[in-house]
């Protein structure tokens, strides 16, 4: 049995510990939080801690919280030869490095607290400071997902800003569009057929061959007649995309 | 029977050819192009037609053609008393006007040659010049989608452009982070469930609500360190968007 306490009571936090328990291995013994009050998704009482002198030994310990809290309790927290990971896409491992055995453990993937996330396929990018880590969080890895990748600090900060563009990014693109759509009091749902072929389309062709539209076809008299139908604010964007879009695929404005 | 001859050899036309004989009550008695080697994905030799002059009458002929092409077309043909359509998302209805009984069907989908599309998921925007044309357009609609909606020739150009930012722009924002991932050798793959998820949301949560990341966090450090990593043109995407996202959710930089 693998004991694990996690630190954090967000999002991240919340989905391991409903996670974690599904595997028979795996035994969520404590949560921290600072705030008891952030800590009623945890059904047992005597499992959540507010005080870290209250933390009990175990195998794991597993930062969920925000970027700027990990340092800040790392330093608090006695190396209890346990392994100590953290869930950040942007810190770097060796921000744990107080504790003989640290990693990372960043499920690359959006969560949010009312909707549950089939944890087998969020990849899972782990990164430990010695073989014998590795080995271990391998093995955890593959215990809750068939996605565990080994990635670097440095590719983990890639792929964190990756999912900017490709999650934040386009959902305020949706955003924009539903707004749009509101202002001309059409239904957002019309759109969503378009919107789920656009990512069904990228399982079998890689984005850059999928392109279509004005902007890759050179369509100068639709391009004018979209600008002048949008907002300052559109516009911006519009002709930032449309001029990536050429540039990328070789055409001029 | 409803006879409909297709003007057209594009993704458009081909998507047609293909729905329409699934539909009992509908006939392609030919289709039309003026270079008969763009008309081999019609199966029968002796309805390919590359000459205006020998199009038969029919009940309606649907114009599935480049948006320059419609009016030139148009012009070349009389009025054989037939309704007269175009599937364009950007042209106004009365481009046609010069036909008594004309209208518009437009599919509001990415279609490519060889990926077949279930049509009846497929949204029809329909437009007629009469209430007795609208009729049979939704009557035509609704035997090929159970998604037919009325719109003007305004609320289709702000369609049209609402689509270039769900389907075009975010397909451009994957091109970006597959490139991205390449030069940091990662796998595309691993982006995948993110993208699926983030699509998944806006089926429960509207598109403003389920916004997240460092633009709406105001997260200054992240967005200040994936500047950092980004060349011109991929920043000056990040900026317009992080801006954007953060003048609508009412914060600042």
């Amino acid at each position: 049995m693998i004991n694990v306490i996690i630190i954090g009571a967000g999002n991240v936090a919340t989905q391991l510990y409903r996670t974690f328990p599904r595997v028979k291995e795996l035994d969520v013994i404590q949560v921290f939080n600072r705030n008891p009050q952030n800590l009623n998704f945890v059904k047992e009482p005597e499992k959540r801690i507010s005080q870290l002198k209250d933390l009990k030994k175990a195998d794991v310990y597993i930062f969920a919280i925000k970027d700027e809290a990990i340092g800040e309790i790392a330093e608090k927290l006695e190396d209890r030869k346990a392994i100590y990971l953290h869930c950040s896409g942007s810190e770097p491992m060796n921000i744990l490095s107080k504790f003989t055995n640290h990693g990372v453990f960043y499920p690359l993937q959006t969560f949010s607290k009312n909707k549950p996330v089939h944890f087998e396929e969020v990849p899972l990018c782990i990164e430990a400071n010695s073989e014998e880590n590795l080995k271990f969080l391998k093995n955890l890895g593959s215990l809750l997902s068939d996605k565990v990748y080994e990635v670097s600090s440095e590719q983990r900060k890639a792929l964190h800003l990756s999912a900017v563009f490709v999650n934040n990014f386009t959902n305020h693109l949706y955003t924009i569009a539903a707004d749009y759509c509101k202002e001309n009091e059409l239904p957002f749902e019309i759109l969503q057929p378009l919107i789920k072929e656009t990512v069904a389309k990228i399982d079998t062709l890689p984005p850059f061959s999928a392109q279509t539209g004005p902007a890759l076809r050179n369509d100068t008299k639709t391009i004018s007649a979209h600008l002048e139908l949008l907002n300052e604010d559109r516009k911006k964007i519009y002709n930032v995309l449309t001029e990536s879009i050429q540039k990328l695929h070789g055409k001029k404005l």
